[in-house]
């Protein structure tokens, strides 16, 4: 398993962000051929106190490293890509990853 | 859902973290009650390229908010900050995460 992982900081406005990353991103994203699950994740603090310097966190799930990187070179991935700089890029931190125990 | 996500920057000697981590911190970490499913990732890079900051993310899901807390309240949920705190206190970034659909 593979995974890209999409971490955003804070951003300025809550609402706008929610209302594009929900209503325009996430469906661009889950059009992307390959992908298995997606994981959205709010982040509500920190057990040490304090909301952090993360707001939100996506994992897109692939069947392996290769599936993953083919995707990113779809249409459908460079969609997804672009719309994300575009409307965070000042904000997304993006990681592959891969399963440990693999 | 919710989770507690560890990431971790890339240590300064990777043997020394990975015989810890997977030794003796996971079987602590599996002990705290409540613990439904734990995802380790070793984190390989960046799709633009280079190793980035971070090396390693675990996420420990409950079934609840609450869960969370109260198992970080137990002895072996004490136990498991106690020694990331150790071994790794200048690597980790904690935070506490809600399924974005809930």
């Amino acid at each position: 398993m593979a995974k890209l992982i999409a971490l955003y900081k804070h951003p300025e406005n809550k609402e706008a962000f929610d209302k594009h990353y929900f209503e325009t991103h996430v469906p661009l994203t889950e059009k992307i051929p390959g992908l298995r699950k997606m994981e959205v994740t709010r982040i509500i603090g920190s057990p040490m106190g304090g909301k952090g310097k993360y707001y939100l966190m996506c994992e897109m799930y692939y069947d392996s490293l290769e599936a993953l990187q083919s995707a990113m070179r779809t249409d459908e991935g460079k969609a997804s890509g672009k719309d994300a700089m575009k409307f965070a890029g000042d904000l997304i931190t993006l990681m592959i990853g891969e399963a440990a125990d693999e």
